[in-house]
């Protein structure tokens, strides 16, 4: 077993499994980059030790449906595509988002999607694995049980003990007790929460406090979610049907979610209930719900928009009601707090975590839970992943506390290797593994892609950005200036030239109030890639530099 | 009374009370900048109001000893200097800290420092000032009454109702209630924990809890806090005493702190307890107790390094023990969790907020502490001020829930004048105000400090430096390139060509292993500054850019 992401670290979760000749990935996924990391649109993992192995190659396995899980498919599968048609496993809502990633990357003639029901196991050679419900904050979602010769491993992926899950049924506790009983080799375990003493809130605790803010609301109702959660339209369908109320979406990916959802029956509202977001805007608004995207504060998202009176649509002032239902991601704090402050700008009552914590709930297991999956499945070793080294480390007392001899817990690392035999477990070497850049042009089924690794960073040169702007008007104070190392072209000048040209019209463009720092960032590296491709058909790294003061 | 920071934003609390010919200043805060404001050390507050109003402008009053309400004077007093000297109130402490402060700046010689205690009032011409002893995160903290013939406005400064305070006493109840009863016309009330329903737990609470871990530790104990947190020092010679250990301070900024509140009285350990830190690593591990700076994940402070294995003294591993008592500030969530992952990487034991809340109590009023003071004062009017927006309005809400009539509650901006007269409140125009920019080269009292204000900020020129380094390795990937614009000098070619050689020669003495982020940049602004003066005598703005990838 090797992973080669998703542990030491939050997010692109993949493990690659492997007996004799047949090799499985579990999940595929990406990770957003950090804000300081300016020029890169996602981080995915390098995949050469399965490029090198295609011949063994049996499939993908998806635990679920979230980003940090199926993310990276429109990069890898073009990696992997001399296998094609690449297998892809996983219940049907995971499934239906790959199908519009890939869809829209055109990249869906590569794969062959599968959808399996959980319960399910599926024979790869050697190795079989079996996919078992479990409860976390998408529908659907599944751990994966891997039988191989040797013993049994469990990959558990995000998860909880949800009692009262708002769709779908609890935990296959049954399977896990059965799974533990025949004896489990290893446990990979999600430890994002570790932290946290108890079990974490039911998603019921979301759904009740939803209703009650929806009941009490005199104006529009705005929910703000990830553009995954599809459990937070379902419940807007619920509040707004208690209380006479429709729905709309707002926010490109999340009205992608929404149809996905919608085709597969995972969403199944009464005639008229959901409507598109014009006809809600037509109704009074105490009859309003809009279920929208920017719950992490992102600039160019439907609730920055809305809370900074720019969306092209929304508007929203004393009387409505914005649900903020998320946690800010780390990093992601000020720029929400930041939505939030605007939203109070406007008049709006905002209920957001710090104010009532039932508004978000993780899904992700706490302490107790944790130890309750240690103790259905009794395994002979444990493995944390999902995790920042922090968490791995806590869950090993969490082990050690729970019966695992302290040697029979494994960190692992990325790139290393978990050898499993007859006479134990051991860490043996590393293979070729790291972070890959994604770098993209345009957001919309943009073709010109690059992948940039430590060893090609920066082939085709490093154009820098600088821009130093005003934090309140906006206005220029000093840039924007190119700094170009390693373009190789004798048009090089002109073509910095002329992209500096197009960047300082673009920035003229801005309208006044438009929501700053992020989008500048975006539409900066844009428009410079672009000008720089048109002249001289190479794609250096933009790095945009905006400097707020 | 015309607020000059504190409002809408957390740091830089500065409000100006005038009546007639008299003129006071509550507070002289700076603030912490951004993240991404890199070029800039601090953020004060405009006084253009109060320099064109010496002759009225009658002295300095400080609620208390932090530095969002000191952190200013060593950059306005040289402002106020024609009117020296400059009368200072506040408690014994506070004015510890200001004396340092001063005397590192050459500056003591334009200010006279009157210690106050609390009950104490100062006339000021038709003005007086009561000082009232309220509880926060440092000793003797207070809110000050101003009378004056149109009533009394109260500023709460920042405080709890602390039952249990470690060092002092609770909140002086009776007189903030004896001023309700005589008629209070203004609150203005500290605001940022508005969010919280209930009341902010007892720092006793934290006591206990260190009191805890150090009884059950085996090796040495690390507690990690603010510069200016006396009570965590305090608290670690209590747990010392009980648990036979030492006690030593360090990081440069937490050792003044300390030897102020040695000299004040505030700190009186029995002899031989606080020792130094040669000293307490002389001792057996289980005998040492030591406090740190870098409870912010600060890269050039203690923990960060001891965290990273290279602080020149402290080495930490299995048995140790590291407390983190403090909360992240918004915007350094990532940094702390950076520095507490090494720490467990180290082997360390760490016990911080997500993982035991008593570990640190805020300093500042829950919900039902500041319906409280309400109750006590009963104003005729509140202000919110010292918080973000989305606190100012969430406590107009809490304000009209007890009683103040909604037009009563004032949400003030910074600069705008605030008029109380016989007929009511009104909101008229605004004074020139915002934000100075204070830029200085080196950290230890060296005289060249640059104020930039929105008018002057690139008058001297601005030079961008833009480095990409390898995240893990700390390698150059790209740069430095030094940008500039604006430098009028002949010389200016040559003296970036020789600030770009100072900069790659400090970039390539970096030690391996060395935190990289924030150490980069603050050395990075450093060198390059120096480096222009130098040749040029000038102060340009230096902006480094550092991105890892």
């Amino acid at each position: 077993m090797i992973p080669l992401g998703g542990v030491g670290e939050v997010g692109k979760n993949m493990t690659v499994v492997e007996y004799g000749n047949d090799l499985i990935l579990l999940d595929c996924g990406g990770k957003f980059p950090e804000e300081e990391q300016r020029g890169i649109d996602l981080i995915i993992p390098d995949v050469t030790y399965v490029k090198d192995r295609l011949r063994q190659f049996r499939a993908i396995l998806l635990t679920h449906g979230h980003e940090d899980h199926i993310g990276a498919l429109p990069y890898i599968v073009p990696q992997l595509k001399d296998r094609a048609p690449i297998p892809i496993y996983g219940t049907p809502l995971a499934l239906g988002f790959v199908e519009r990633k890939l869809l829209e990357a055109h990249l869906d003639k590569y794969v062959e999607l599968r959808p399996v029901q959980s319960g399910e196991t599926v024979q790869f050679g050697e190795l079989s694995a079996e996919f078992v419900h479990v409860t976390h904050s998408i529908p659907d979602a599944c751990a994966i049980a891997v039988h191989s010769p040797v013993g049994t491993i469990v990959d558990t992926g995000d998860f909880k003990f949800d009692p009262t899950p708002v769709m779908g049924g609890p935990t296959d506790e049954p399977r896990l007790r059965r799974l533990g009983e025949r004896g489990v080799l290893a446990l990979f375990s999600d430890t994002v929460r570790v932290e946290t003493a108890g079990s974490t809130p039911s998603e019921k605790v979301v759904q009740d406090t939803i209703d009650e803010v929806v009941a009490k609301a005199q104006g529009q109702v705005v929910i703000a979610t990830f553009a995954s959660n599809i459990s937070r339209i379902h419940m807007a369908l619920h509040a707004a049907q208690k209380n006479r109320r429709k729905v709309a979406v707002a926010g490109r990916s999340l009205e992608q979610s929404a149809r996905v959802a919608l085709e597969l029956g995972y969403l199944d509202p009464p005639d008229g209930l959901l409507v598109d977001l014009d006809e809600v805007l037509r109704l009074p608004k105490e009859r309003r719900i809009i279920v929208s995207t920017g719950s992490q504060g992102e600039a160019s998202a439907a609730l920055a928009r809305i809370a900074a009176a720019e969306h092209p649509k929304i508007r929203v002032g004393h009387g409505d009601v914005i649900i903020v239902s998320a946690s800010p991601v780390p990093g992601n704090e000020e720029t929400v707090s930041h939505t939030i402050d605007n939203l109070f700008r406007r008049g709006c009552q905002v209920v957001y975590g710090a104010l009532h914590s039932g508004v978000h709930v993780s899904g992700h297991a706490g302490r107790d839970e944790l130890e309750r999956m240690i103790q259905l499945l009794k395994p002979a070793y444990t493995v944390p992943i999902h995790g920042e080294y922090r968490h791995m480390a806590l869950y090993r007392e969490l082990s050690v506390k729970n019966g695992i001899r302290a040697d029979h817990v494994l960190l692992p690392e990325i790139g290393g290797v978990l050898e499993f035999s007859a006479d134990g477990a051991t860490q043996r070497g590393r293979v070729p593994s790291g972070n890959i850049l994604v770098d993209r042009l345009g957001d919309r089924g943009d073709p010109q892609v690059v992948l940039r690794d430590s060893t090609n960073l920066t082939e085709q040169g490093v154009v820098v950005v600088t821009l130093v702007v005003n934090r309140e008007s906006g206005a220029l104070i000093a840039g924007p200036d190119l700094t170009a190392k390693g373009l190789k072209s004798e048009h090089a000048i002109g073509a910095l030239r002329e992209a500096e040209q197009d960047l300082k019209r673009m920035l003229d463009r801005r309208k006044k109030g438009e929501p700053q720092y992020g989008y500048v960032v975006q539409r900066t590296k844009e428009t410079v890639g672009r000008a720089l491709y048109r002249r001289l058909r190479t794609r250096p790294m933009i790095l945009p530099v905006v400097t707020e003061i």
